[in-house]
């Protein structure tokens, strides 16, 4: 079994000299190319271009980016004091509007700055690693927590890509002399589910089936899926789950066909969100939508709409996999 | 307001000289582009290669198929046998398993030429027109029942390309003032709703929106959708509807937010199938789940599955628009 290269960050967002280096997620697996950032306002781009994807990856990602701030301020003046670093946390975390993440993340960096006497860049280059071996950890976790909900001759219907916890649980059940099939949905329009999850599944050595976004129902209707999984962008704290949009579809079919539907959760609920409906839903550009890898679809005169997640309520959800056990709802 | 190149199958699958021109949708509305077919044969290939789609259309096309066949058989023997066209409509019946019109056209066309006494050819070409006249008649009829199921104000969300009827309807509600507005589901894998779809209808003027497959429950969960309408590739006795795969996630969706969903059926049910279970569901070549126009969008271990229909049952569907009325479920 080769381990899934979207297995741990360290493997594809890492430092190089002082650029930071990350493995292209928008051409995996066709193509595995780098793209190199030399300062933050790169690192803010390549987020907002989807280069790298998943609320826990952008988050780190975006690390690197404060990173790379404090060590062009500490080149040029010997220093970098904290409060040079809000305009560069700013940009970054104005990339993406749904994940919480990021904020989150940038807002502890910010403080460790201003807290230790080290110089700032050291501070943050701990911290991310701390949080890369943390990240790992807990997918570790949230995948053994959820090997047991899967029996021998399972099928799993996934959608977009579902972390590494989702490749631990696997890698677990495979370990386990357990025969798993996993059925992923393609996940328009980035393709994520195509392009990252069934590639890294397949690499685990388990069948691996794909679909379009549109058949998850029939073949549900067809009694070949036993279990849904994806993952969360955000868990409000009323159980409301944000994850990419198609997930809801998937949870009402599901319930449908009375299939359990497990949200891998990693850290857990989100504490400062109370309610689903506070999530901001990213409304990203309608071209992405109108155009396949840079060719229009469809005609000139029409628009496109592409909110990139969805609310999935609570009581759709037969259970929350964290990296600390299963919240089952009842 | 123009006319859609897609209303009228007359103005994009005609006679011209010996040959048989079809306007190929799978290009639209990229290019305009025709494949011209000199045999049965190429048409057969044609229609497997999906160059033409939907179940009416497709029929007529293999009928002139046949009419190919004959007079390549009157030109080279002065006359045509029925007996010698039964290969023709067999090669042509087996392209696409789950339309029945293909086989009954086939069959009724079979039947005019041993009954009639004029040459084969001109027995066939007959038919074909009055068939034309007929579709487009049945169109016409189908679009005016459905029209008064719009209010002005709706949004109505449609899959795959429903047809002329659905062209119908709109243009009838525009020309009664109505003011609608039309989100079309892509359609993976062959984006009909994209390419064919949402381009007919901006052409009629209408604000016409596009959306991945896997967007239709979150729009519908925002309020966005007053009314689903898709048309049926079968309709069986027990009130199950055939149509292109994701029709039922659509219904399932529509169903848990209460929102109405309309059936284009233009003819009605086909009184030969009893049951929903007894349509064959064509299990089309899995290249084109895994391929984005010739490009590999996943990696070498990934299988693919491609279902092209599936079922829709009774219980989810409010309503079945024929030339005829509207047959209400309770």
């Amino acid at each position: 079994m080769k381990e899934p290269l979207l297995m741990r960050l360290e493997n594809n967002v890492y430092l190089d000299g002082g650029r930071l280096v990350m493995v292209d997620r928008r051409e995996i697996p066709r193509e595995i190319r780098y793209v190199v950032t030399r300062n933050y306002k790169e690192v803010a781009q390549a987020i907002k271009d989807m280069v790298v994807q998943g609320a826990g990856d952008i988050a780190i990602t975006a690390g690197f980016g404060l990173y790379l701030a404090a060590r062009e301020q500490e080149d040029a003046n010997g220093n970098c004091h904290p409060d040079n670093l809000a305009e560069a946390a700013a940009t970054l975390r104005d990339t993406r509007p749904t994940g919480f993440h990021m904020a989150v993340l940038l807002e502890k960096a910010l403080q460790r700055v201003q807290e230790e006497t080290d110089r700032a860049s050291e501070v943050i280059l701990r911290y991310l690693k701390e949080l890369l071996t943390r990240q790992d950890n807990v997918s570790r976790a949230t995948g053994e927590c959820a090997e047991p909900l899967l029996e021998s001759g399972d099928t799993i219907l996934t959608h977009c890509f579902a972390g590494a916890g989702l490749l631990y649980m696997l890698k677990y059940a495979k370990e386990n002399g357990k025969d798993i099939k996993v059925i992923c949905t393609e996940t328009r329009p980035y393709l994520q589910g195509a392009r990252l999850t069934s590639w890294s599944i397949s690499q685990l050595g388990l069948e691996t089936i794909l679909i379009t976004d549109n058949m998850a129902a029939h073949i549900m209707s067809q009694g070949m899926i036993d279990k849904v999984f994806t993952a969360a962008d955000r868990i409000a704290m009323d159980g409301t789950v944000a994850n990419k949009v198609g997930t809801l579809q998937l949870a009402i079919a599901a319930r449908f066909y009375t299939i359990p539907f497990y949200i891998l959760g990693y850290g857990g609920v989100d504490t400062r969100t109370l309610r689903g409906t506070d999530i901001p839903i990213e409304q990203r550009d309608p071209k992405e939508v109108l155009e396949f890898q840079g060719v229009a679809i469809s005609g000139e005169g029409v628009k496109g709409l592409y909110p990139a997640f969805d609310l999935t309520p609570r009581d759709l959800i037969t259970g929350v996999v964290t990296k600390s056990g299963i919240i089952l709802n009842d």
